[in-house]
């Protein structure tokens, strides 16, 4: 019998013996409490283990999704992802090495730019990259249309090209973060993808898993990017850069414009292409405003000055030709033909081209960068399967982009397929995606904030 | 092309064609969107034939526990889980029928006194009463105690017993709302049991598919009700008869107090008798209050006149001894011994008696009803598991209850059980449960509100 206000119960519901249920999670969560470091580690072995069932995982997905996380639930929830399978080990690479994430867009090739110019300024780039998945091909799919070219190197032969070349590119190999595939496939058929926290989590895994020393972030936005707002864009850099700092990693992330495709190439050799004009000093303006950015952002969380002194670094190593002699040595070392990198002629082209003509007169107002990425897919340059063949050639030149003056008929972009009958459905695609205006809209800055430590600065 | 401001996506992705998604359904509920009829019928016809997995349903209970749902939603949600198997076709009894749901309650026998009440007046109770799970025997085991009572009569029988005596009380059989025997059990693995649309669906479902023309709700709130709060009780009360007025029921709800037991009996024969009492006229006074409530309240959603004449009329039954006559008739027909309704002293008493003395002197200040059923259940009352035996004359009589003076040493309950090692824990449990203070607290209204047609009347 007890007096007044006793607290026996939780006592007595076992909570003196630490049996965790899953049923309990979930409702703490769902009530807005936020779970313990325990119950986060217990959770995700037990889910992996699959001795939790999905149905409780998605019930607290979606409980996560409504409550959100903590940093502090965040950071346990990312360590025991990334721990969750194979953590890569990069110590035999010699001196800093420092990665890069962008959250994709559509023509996103500034990893194929910015990983010879970090290397050139003596910086380790050992990258592990996955393959693209829907309307747009992986990093590891773009540098496969150098013919030779091969991305499935073991460890050892990832660690000596390093050492030798300053930069490696390679597919994501062994069990690496089995929890976040099982949770990612769980979220895409419960709509819980779209969660801030759920989000930093998944990211932060594979990066800790990677192994890297400083983690630069490219939070992409706009049309063509997983975050279309900023606002979300700047809360999603501010949970991803907490999470890095909580595991000891020098981290930062860049909100960059996807409103618009990057470049003028979409599609795998053609962005490979334009990567190589931006190294070679040439190649369009905004592409290679935003891989200095980049760029001079991972030099000065590895260490190499401030971020004005990595930025002249980084122009220089373009300027110099530095950056693209590392490419070439990048691409022999991984068995690439090299001259495709000083000839771009060499790369093979796509049989038919069709052009797209303006149909109004007026100025570009917006791109659906989605989209048009869906277009380029429909011509061959993605994968619509895990199975999918990509055509290395086919893809879309951007002729006028968001902001230009166009006049009825007047060419607006070229399709390339190596079958002809992919030309029609694409062509309307891409035609529904453009937006023809009576004036010109403001133009927006490329980079428009950076994370750090907490603290945002909005450009 | 389109120009400024088209619309043409949502054409194309489908949404001409009504191809239905359930990753759709739970997006939009998860943005606070209302769900079409249409969208709620497909979703529950095809996670009835296991089409949709469980873990996009839990995904969508949790959205729904977050967003609600509209009476719109509710009202489609409940025909749809009616309908999701056999629907009771009760016009082989003449008649208007009534029936009477309670949300759950410690020592709540108040069906077997207002049926036999209610069938007095002339009004039909056709009853189908699930088993009860957990720390109290439902209706059907506590008639069960009544020797010869058979509670599994097939349909022609029980329309026959309810012509001829006015009521019949069964289980349920058959194949009755298997959707929400399906979401249930998955509610009460994801922690999306508490969701008041939810419980409204659940309750309201049963109560359509069986079929009678009118439906009083007693919503129980307390310590030993499922509703903790009256606000709750109120919302779901308000929500359950939106539904019932929604489908063509005369429907009204009263919220009733759970936080001390109904009465002084608990256990399935001690509450036959206290019953049987209640129905000569004794019995205890809050019993017999409720009970009279629930069975005008009955009487006047029946049509036979305005509350306080249908109340005139359930207390002239009690006195004239109709209503007792009825429970003897109706326990004939159904193959009871209906001498035990004369005489209560029949009833096999339990071999073993074990009092609860006052630990303090003071007054009673709060009684945990759920706890004190958890106690009962320990003596044998109730059932852990759907296969468990109860052991009809185990259970509780409860001697002091809130709000009584107890001095130290005085017994405040005496337990009932057919095994005297079952006392110890029962007992713990029960002081427990019991807070003595040192002021007696004010008193609560037995019943504190009615609804009808959205109607609130707090008393």
């Amino acid at each position: 019998m007890r007096q007044m206000g006793g607290a026996f119960e939780d006592l007595e519901k076992g909570r003196c013996e630490r049996t965790l249920r899953m049923y309990d999670l979930i409702e703490k969560k769902r009530n807005g409490g936020e779970l313990s470091e325990e119950e986060i580690r217990w959770m995700i072995g037990q889910y992996v283990e699959n001795v939790i069932p999905d149905y409780q995982m998605s019930a607290m997905l979606m409980a996560i999704y409504f409550r959100g996380m903590t940093d502090r639930e965040t950071s346990v929830m990312t360590d025991a992802v990334a721990h969750s399978g194979d953590m890569v080990d990069l110590s035999p690479i010699q001196g800093v090495k420092v990665d890069k994430h962008s959250t994709g867009g559509v023509g996103d090739k500034t990893t194929l730019v910015i990983a010879p110019i970090v290397a050139a300024c003596g910086v380790k780039v050992a990258k592990m990259s996955g393959r693209g998945l829907g309307h747009t091909g992986g990093t590891v799919d773009k540098m496969e249309s150098i013919p030779g070219m091969r991305t499935d190197l073991d460890r050892e032969e990832f660690f000596d090209v390093v050492n030798r070349t300053g930069l490696c590119v390679i597919g994501q190999s062994g069990n690496m973060t089995p929890a976040d595939k099982k949770l990612y496939a769980l979220r895409d058929v419960t709509a819980t993808v779209d969660s801030i926290p759920l989000i930093a989590v998944s990211v932060m895994g594979k990066k800790l898993a990677a192994g890297n020393d400083a983690i630069l972030l490219d939070v992409t936005t706009g049309s063509g990017a997983f975050m279309k707002k900023k606002e979300d864009a700047i809360e999603l850099a501010k949970k991803m850069t907490a999470i890095g700092e909580a595991a000891g990693k020098r981290t930062a992330a860049l909100i960059t414009d996807m409103d618009t495709p990057l470049g003028f190439a979409i599609g795998n050799s053609l962005e490979v292409k334009e990567s190589i004009e931006v190294l070679r000093g040439g190649g369009p303006g905004d592409l290679k405003t935003v891989c200095l950015a980049l760029a001079s952002n991972m030099l000065y969380l590895a260490g190499q000055g401030s971020l004005e002194e990595c930025d002249k670094k980084a122009r220089q190593a373009i300027e110099s030709g530095e950056a693209l002699e590392r490419l070439a040595a990048m691409v022999e070392a991984q068995g690439g033909d090299k001259r495709y990198v000083y000839d771009t002629s060499l790369f093979e082209k796509a049989p038919f081209c069709r052009q797209i003509e303006a149909q109004a007169d007026g100025y570009i107002s917006h791109m659906d960068a989605e989209s048009i990425g869906i277009a380029s897919s429909m011509l061959g340059a993605g994968r619509e399967t895990v199975d999918s063949v990509i055509d290395p050639a086919a893809g879309i030149i951007l002729k006028k982009k968001t902001g230009d003056a166009v006049k009825k008929g007047e060419v607006i972009a070229e399709l390339y397929a190596s079958k002809q009958e992919l030309f029609e459905p694409a062509k309307k695609r891409y035609q529904e995606a453009i937006v023809i205006a009576d004036k010109a809209l403001a133009e927006q800055p490329l980079v428009l904030a950076r994370v750090e430590k907490g603290k945002v600065e909005v450009f």
